[in-house]
């Protein structure tokens, strides 16, 4: 745990500006430490001004090419950018999947451009909660746009869509039988889709498969959380800065569609209630750790290796000790 | 929940062997209701005896086929056999990846020969737990091979080698790049590899491949955890029924080195603490849906969007109320 006095400067710090401090502090928020419960109870009641795009799809489909692009439009306007990229990890190594860190030269130089890769962590709750958590605080710190790049690897997307306002997709041309093969939830939660490389050949076909997608299978909104968001699919291609204009003004479109009526508010109560549970599973999931250290869980798995208990009854006497843990 | 006169005449006709009886307690226990704590607390004492086979791969490797082929090697041991087909779910949609039920003709009139398809249920936890329930119903029941196909979709893979005493891994020749993008928990679940399908050209190289990986790659036990069972890499054409008497012949291998020395208590042990985990985890997660419909937690969601108070906080407000209800 820091010194207080210490997480004082730097939390005045990175109100005041300072990329020295929101660095440091990002660092504490994402190792989600006690004082993780310090900064976000200062952090987020400054929170809610910034407006989150979350940007996944497949590795290869150009994701942060695109992201250094958006950036450099968003700068462009005078606004200033975080960018958090989010590396999920496999179940049993802990290894990343991309190995390099994203580079990004263009925007290297400048001040109001903030750029952070996560580190990898083994659970996709856990990766959910350390996101939300690190936006909260370039949030409060004055960022206006916040992009999160995922590396399309499943659950983390839909996680991540969570946390943002405007969820991207990147497709790649001629992705043929892989589009079909696209889980329903990265189609359902993704609010804009782009077919990026839109040079290479098939990029025309790929686009009337995801609009055939949109509009017949399962991309369609779920019931009961009818949309008149009607989605979008673009054609971009992110190196020559084809398309970018269109993509943020259809972000724009994005921004204001959700402010309209109790939209936002919804969204973020959604967030909220997927926020307060995984953080509440990880609570639990570490409590667990601990328990399994403890004579008592030896003496019940004991019981259980000669067959003398059930693991359905072990689980229920093993609850009021893990719950015990939680209220301390 | 079942008039318990009932549950107990259900209970009786399947120990005293009728598929009929199974097959119902069966559907009991997957929909995880009250009466599968009773029916657990019934069956796992006198379980422990089955081998349990664990066959993952990816669609399309042609484990179907496989799983009956070596059916019908045990049939013709004389040693009764139930199979059990996981299908794992889609985060959103709840629909199966697999829309067909597996069909196995030349099983289907043999009274020793039990099989089940799962249900899908939406998280990989929930679907480890009510798969070792089957297993642990199944056991009990005195069919001596349990034989549990996943379709090989990652975290359900892994949450399977947990319950099977020995894990195959099917693949497939010429899946060339597939098989280094194979998630390294996969490789390191798996006790056996199989390259299926051999008649068709390049098994050689994928069998080599699949060594190769073995020897120098995330295939490698983890460090800790050092066994001395060198993981064999085998060729199989299950359609034509090449290989499959090897196959036997190494699963009772890998069956009596596990039954040497501590390591089947060990991985027991392990087992137990992973559905300990599954099952607690999966209590509060239904603790946690449950308080989303007080009026407390509504205040506490308003005063979150309010800005008044910090999701942390909240999370730590919430858990003395979920551990109340966890403790009824």
């Amino acid at each position: 745990m820091t010194d207080p006095e210490a997480l004082d400067a730097l939390i005045s710090g990175a109100l005041a500006g300072s990329r020295r401090e929101v660095g440091r502090l990002l660092s504490i928020v994402e190792n989600q430490s006690e004082d993780a419960d310090t900064i976000i109870a200062r952090f987020y009641p400054r929170s809610g001004q910034t407006h989150t795009i979350g940007v996944t799809g497949a590795p290869g489909s150009g994701k942060s090419t695109l992201i250094e692009k958006l950036a450099l439009a968003y700068r462009s306007q005078g606004q200033s950018v975080a960018i958090v990229a989010v590396d999920p990890s496999s179940p049993y190594t802990g290894g990343a999947l991309l190995g390099d860190r994203i580079r990004m030269p263009e925007l290297a130089g400048d001040a109001n451009v903030f750029m952070r890769s996560m580190a990898s962590r083994g659970n996709p709750g856990g990766l959910a909660q350390a996101t939300a958590d690190l936006v909260t605080v370039l949030d409060a710190c004055g960022f206006e746009r916040v992009l999160v790049e995922t590396v399309g690897a499943g659950q983390s997307d839909v996680a991540v869509s969570e946390v943002a306002h405007t969820t991207l997709l990147v497709n790649m041309p001629e992705m043929g039988d892989q589009i079909q093969m696209l889980k329903a939830g990265i189609l359902e939660s993704a609010d804009i889709l782009l077919v990026n490389k839109c040079d290479l050949s098939g990029a025309q076909r790929t686009a009337s498969l995801l609009q055939a997608l949109l509009e017949t299978g399962p991309g369609r909104s779920p019931c009961g959380t009818a949309s008149d968001w009607v989605k979008p699919v673009l054609c971009t291609c992110a190196t020559e800065g084809q398309g970018i204009e269109d993509l943020v003004e259809v972000i724009e479109a994005h921004r204001h569609h959700i402010r309209e009526g109790d939209r936002l508010q919804e969204k973020r109560r959604r967030a909220l209630i997927s926020y307060l549970r995984t953080t509440i599973l990880a609570a639990v999931s570490q409590a667990m750790d601990d328990a399994l250290h403890l004579p008592e869980t030896d003496t019940l798995l004991d019981r259980l290796l000669r067959l003398e208990l059930d693991p359905r009854t072990a689980a229920k006497q093993l609850l009021p000790e893990l719950t015990a843990r939680l209220r301390k």
